[in-house]
């Protein structure tokens, strides 16, 4: 049996702006300063799993993939399809290619801390896998996350893996204290571990629609009609997400297992999670990507995360702040703002700055 | 009778830091971006009403002075000996020079909005002085400032000039409002207008050590032995402050004056008062010394101060934020934080940025 990762590169990631730009994303950027992108670091930690790793990202980004990880294929998507679009075609692929084969998706650019959790974890969702589920790692909650949706666990399906009741959307504070209260709901991360075949004929029962290009296509991915057969199919594809097209229809009949797990996550979606994933005394040291390190002073600014490009930074009495030295833009705000950034760049073009985002 | 303007420019003004440096004080800097640096400013608003501008300043500014204000004597002081010094010295001169004139000292960081207002003021203190009185400006005060000494003002002397009870320490904020509530009591702006000759005999009465040294070095100032006195009487000369040596004695005998005045008076004394000084609309939009104008964009920053240098600046979610982009560093607060920044200045050395100061 073999175990293809499906990676989706194509958030851009605009609440770290402009850390994560339009034409240099969130996932291909080293936000943590450990001299990988957090698309390598997804590879990275996958590559002793993995047969093999296939990247779906959109034609501006190929290239940069493409340099960035070597060994991995690249699939470019013709145009956005959703998640279920970009996971469906590489699914379709390998299944196409291997029909025994069990595939995982993860996004591109989260951070995993503990390694060997995560690797236990895939282990046992590959497990659950072969044992037919659909399954998915649910993050053990370490608070009450408005942030994201909730994965609610049933009973013991196989050791370490749970049956899944339902998945809920993100909630609000007080639902999501409730939740967590429980012990019965994990973080949704959008790791999802299937068979290939499983999969696909789960999706083909619940949306033919989409299921069927999405075979035809595959069909045709690997030899010379491929250009036709993506004017054919993918044109005309429904844009969908995997959790609502699969995972939330296929919980709801018993078929979806999740795999608890505690290993450090973060989907570092702003300059908040951002922040906590750096070691604090190291926040004020972080080099801007093009930069080169920079001495920095802190007065009376706890936590303060800088990133610095060219020249010295002081930050005096605003605690939490977040400084973002970049070769051609500085950004000032605070990690208790850190959702208003993504509102800065939609106004970017209204204050001339359109070339900026 | 000649009026003379004596313009002691010492002070750093490390609360403005980065625009304001050891090598580059406030004084000489252009903070509003009109053009002219404060010390322009202060000659020109005294131009229509002085004969002559002496400007006492220290060797490091010697020539950055005269090339800013060509027409005004710059006297080098031979080294810091407080207010007391520096003016007495330049008064000792001009009464050397002209037995009769009238001086007045007006410091060289200070912004007044209402030219005509400070004019007026000025000229009825000319008077005052005329009429042997020290004569000094009182700043109408427009809140409890506790970063301000106080003038108490009594009964009229002549019209528009009222007599000085005495002069009061920077008051706590509760003594403060006291103060204001009363409407007798004004800001002292360190503005005092005098004949030399009475500035001089009422040193000579209550501070001689003082006098008689300054007294010695005006006489061969403009001699041959100019060097030689400086070394015989400068170096061992006390250091004290006008306020002290002269004007609060002579206020408690019912010789010092006070003319009460209007006149958008702000001591820029720091980010939050410079704010002050700046048209809201304009905050987001000042240029660093040096630097170019650049796009800026606040997003809920209301009132943030931008003084940018080579590159666009986005601030998200500060309100009343202060960032300084310049060609060797970046400075962000808030302008509650304001006082702080001279803590920033004072530590720069500790992170290895003491070239900065």
């Amino acid at each position: 049996m073999s175990f293809y990762a499906i990676i989706p590169a194509g958030g851009v990631g605009s609440r770290l702006w402009p850390l994560s730009r339009k034409a240099a994303p969130k996932f291909l950027a080293d936000l943590t300063g450990v001299g990988r992108s957090l698309l390598q670091q997804t590879v990275d930690r996958l590559e002793p799993l993995m047969d093999q790793a296939l990247i779906v990202t959109g034609s501006a980004y190929a290239d940069a993939v493409a340099g960035q990880v070597p060994g991995a294929e690249v699939i470019v998507e013709p145009a956005a399809r959703g998640t279920m679009g970009a996971i469906g075609l590489a699914a379709a692929l390998i299944e196409q290619r291997d029909p025994d084969a069990v595939v995982g998706s993860f996004a591109a650019d989260h951070i995993i801390e503990d390694e060997s959790a995560f690797a236990q974890a895939v282990r046992s969702a590959i497990a659950a896998a072969e044992a037919g589920y659909v399954a998915t790692i649910g993050i053990t909650p370490t608070e009450p996350a408005t942030a994201y949706g909730y994965i609610h666990a049933g009973s013991q399906a196989l050791p370490g893996v749970r049956s899944v009741k339902e998945f809920v959307e993100k909630p609000d504070r007080a639902t999501a204290q409730r939740y967590v209260a429980t012990g019965e709901f994990f973080w949704n991360a959008g790791m999802f571990v299937a068979r290939a075949q499983v999969l696909l004929d789960s999706l083909q029962r619940l949306h033919p629609e989409i299921a069927t290009p999405l075979r035809a296509l595959a069909a045709a991915w690997d030899g010379p009609a491929r250009a036709q057969a993506v004017a054919e199919y993918w044109e005309a594809l429904p844009n969908a997400v995997i959790d609502r097209a699969i995972a939330e229809p296929l919980a709801s009949e018993g078929g979806v297992a999740v795999i608890p797990a505690v290993m450090g996550w973060s989907d570092v979606g702003d300059y908040a999670s951002l922040a906590e994933v750096i070691d604090p005394a190291a926040r004020a040291n972080q080099v801007a990507p093009g930069g080169r390190a920079q001495q920095t002073l802190r007065i009376d600014s706890d936590g303060a995360l800088i990133f610095s490009h060219s020249k010295p930074v002081v930050v005096v009495g605003v605690p939490g702040a977040v400084v973002v030295d970049m070769d051609d833009v500085i950004l000032v705000t605070t990690q208790d703002r850190a959702q208003q950034v993504k509102s800065a760049v939609e106004a970017l073009p209204l204050a001339g700055l359109g070339h900026l985002a």
